[in-house]
């Protein structure tokens, strides 16, 4: 039997910070070409990514697994109890960057694959598709694995993301979707003056609180059948005047909306446009806005595989996991385009924190989790 | 007869810059004591003042006139196109720093004085209170030159400022009162967050935004009979937050108000945070206000001096001038808690600019129309 326990340790030692490999996509690579695995490296902008496949091209139904084994910064080092990469274990947990987000999600999945394969071996194939850039910028992650898979034929009828996706109990949630994900730089331009003469110059600041006020006081939505109400946060307002008798030029605001199913990214540019040109007629100010799509909102309704998922988290936790569309975006929303994906991992609390942690319960019951999943779909 | 024009290009040419005296102060004191004016140098915090008087204490009334020899800096001087201090006299034009902005009106009123008291010595006194301070911090000006005055029994029963202030053609206007003006720094602050869960967070720009919003909404006032309405403009909101998946902890912005005679500082401020205590309570985000009155607004209503000083412009001009109490603030806001006072003076367009220069023949003007003004106070 693999240990998803002491496979989550040797990958947390990897200091695999995000570009670098640090070895971890290596580790995996030989562990599991010696359980009969097929690897290939699919290297990219320099980026190490694995694809990892057990059994026959064109031979009965294939389940793929994702994860990813680059880890964030750990910040301020001194700030740590343990080094971050020493994956310390104490009172029932493992300490060390990528314990949780998610080192343990790709152990438990990679040591469920092989034992599984091992013992009862199915009448399909299981991929891994594994990234090194995730938390990067994630072009040359599993987008590039998904290039080169349909580059070659490959493919995966299934998909399950391994990230944590538990905010407090294991068992307690997983993910059939995401919201979208759209950044947008406003830069009002208006026309310098004193203030004590407001009237002969045009206020940016006046126009941009106007749009602002305008852009949050109507609700995007009020949520959907699977998803939470879109949100849209101003993140930054920004002039940097410090002449106090001086109305500015320009000042700029950074929005981020989160949005469900009812929008894409192209309409909410559009929505943001119209409110911008709308504010441009009633106060002269100029505006341009630079929009950035990072995801489009995704759904795998509700259906074979999201029970298959929750049934196996509920027989080994006792809980029925809800079907949430909650949280930031995930390599998921890559995935979608090419087959059903879920996500169910364990709890994320503490992840991109100093001193992220993982109990070591929850990978073992992660891993008898993921074993029960394949046994189920390959049954 | 004393040259106004020689005089200026006399003062132009002493680099005052403030704080820096620049040999003005000393210039005028020698000119002044040479023409039977009793001349005080006030030296306070690093600046000099001066303070003359022709007359007999005790004998008639005193008629003073205000003014600055200090200038602002020149900014870059390869920007001009004479040396700034050289009082390059060309089609018509004086120009160099302070040629407007004022030492073509301290050399209009010191000509006019002096030329007054020789011609037709009056049963009175005319008192010069000339500072060094007017374009930095305005602490050791003509604060410190109405202290020592009062210090002594010295005082002025109305007092001539004689800054610019035509907006565009000499005779236009002159000025009979200020705005106030209140600067307030505002802190928001909030829980800082990830942006793609809002309610988890308390964003404090959503809060600013609102809060500006509600200032903005409602006009402060429509104006009296003599005052412009009063004017709130926002001049900067910072954040500095680069991170667009963060909702940030704090934010602030600056307010400049420039108010009439409605209100006043401490009014001001109780609304501001009467305002921001409404939106605490509807957001829970927290607001500091940091106000700071850099003047309240005044009036020296229609009446006697503002008649006399206005009949001699039209006399002079053919203009009659508009009484105005628009634009920033002058040292006339200390002035007026001892006498009545009244800014007259010539066309400001190119104050604070480069290549600021003057009509050669609006300072000939203007010694003529303080002739008048003298002539007629004292008749
Ligand atoms: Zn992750
Ligand atoms: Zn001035």
């Amino acid at each position: 039997m693999t240990d998803p326990v002491d496979l989550t340790a040797r990958l947390v030692r990897c200091p695999s910070v995000t570009p670098a490999e640090g070895g971890a996509i290596t580790l995996l690579e030989d562990l599991l070409t010696a359980n009969g695995f097929v690897c290939n490296r699919v290297e990219r902008g320099g980026i190490s990514n694995l694809y990892a496949r057990w059994g026959e091209a064109g031979n009965g139904r294939i389940f793929g697994f994702n994860g990813h084994t680059d880890v964030v910064p750990v910040g301020n080092e001194a700030d740590w109890n343990d080094p971050p990469f020493s994956a310390t274990q104490r009172d029932g947990r493992m300490y060390g960057r990528g314990t949780t987000d998610m080192k343990s999600g790709v152990a438990a999945f990679a040591a469920a694959a092989i034992d599984f394969v091992a013992g009862s071996p199915p009448d399909g194939s299981i991929v891994l598709a594994i990234t090194g850039d995730e938390e990067g910028d994630a072009e040359h992650g599993t987008v590039a694995l998904l290039d080169w898979m349909a580059e070659r034929g490959e493919r995966m009828d299934v998909c399950l993301v391994g990230e944590p996706t538990c905010p407090t109990a294991m068992g307690e949630m997983i993910k059939i979707g995401r919201r979208g994900s759209l950044n947008c730089r406003i830069t009002a331009t208006g026309v310098q003056g004193h203030s004590a003469y407001p009237h002969r110059a045009n206020n940016p600041l006046t126009a941009l609180v106007k749009l602002l006020h305008r852009l949050e006081a109507t609700p995007l939505d009020n949520g959907t059948s699977h998803f939470d109400p879109s949100t849209l946060a101003i993140t930054s307002i920004d002039t940097g005047n410090t002449a106090t008798n001086v109305i500015p030029a320009s000042a700029s605001a950074m929005l981020n909306i989160r949005f469900n199913d009812r929008h894409n990214g192209a309409g909410l540019v559009n929505w943001l446009a119209e409110q911008a040109a709308a504010v441009e007629v009633d106060t002269g100010v100029r505006f341009s806005l630079d929009s950035r799509i990072s995801g489009e909102s995704f759904l795998t309704p509700p259906g074979a595989l999201s029970t298959l998922v929750a049934d196996a988290v509920e027989a080994e936790t006792g809980r029925r996991p809800e079907l949430s569309t909650s949280g930031g975006t995930s390599d998921a929303r890559f995935i979608k385009d090419h087959c059903p994906v879920v996500e169910c991992g364990l709890v994320g609390q503490s992840m991109h924190a100093v001193d992220e942690n993982v109990e070591i319960a929850q990978i073992h019951q992660l891993k008898a989790i993921y074993t029960r999943i394949l046994r189920a779909y390959f049954a």
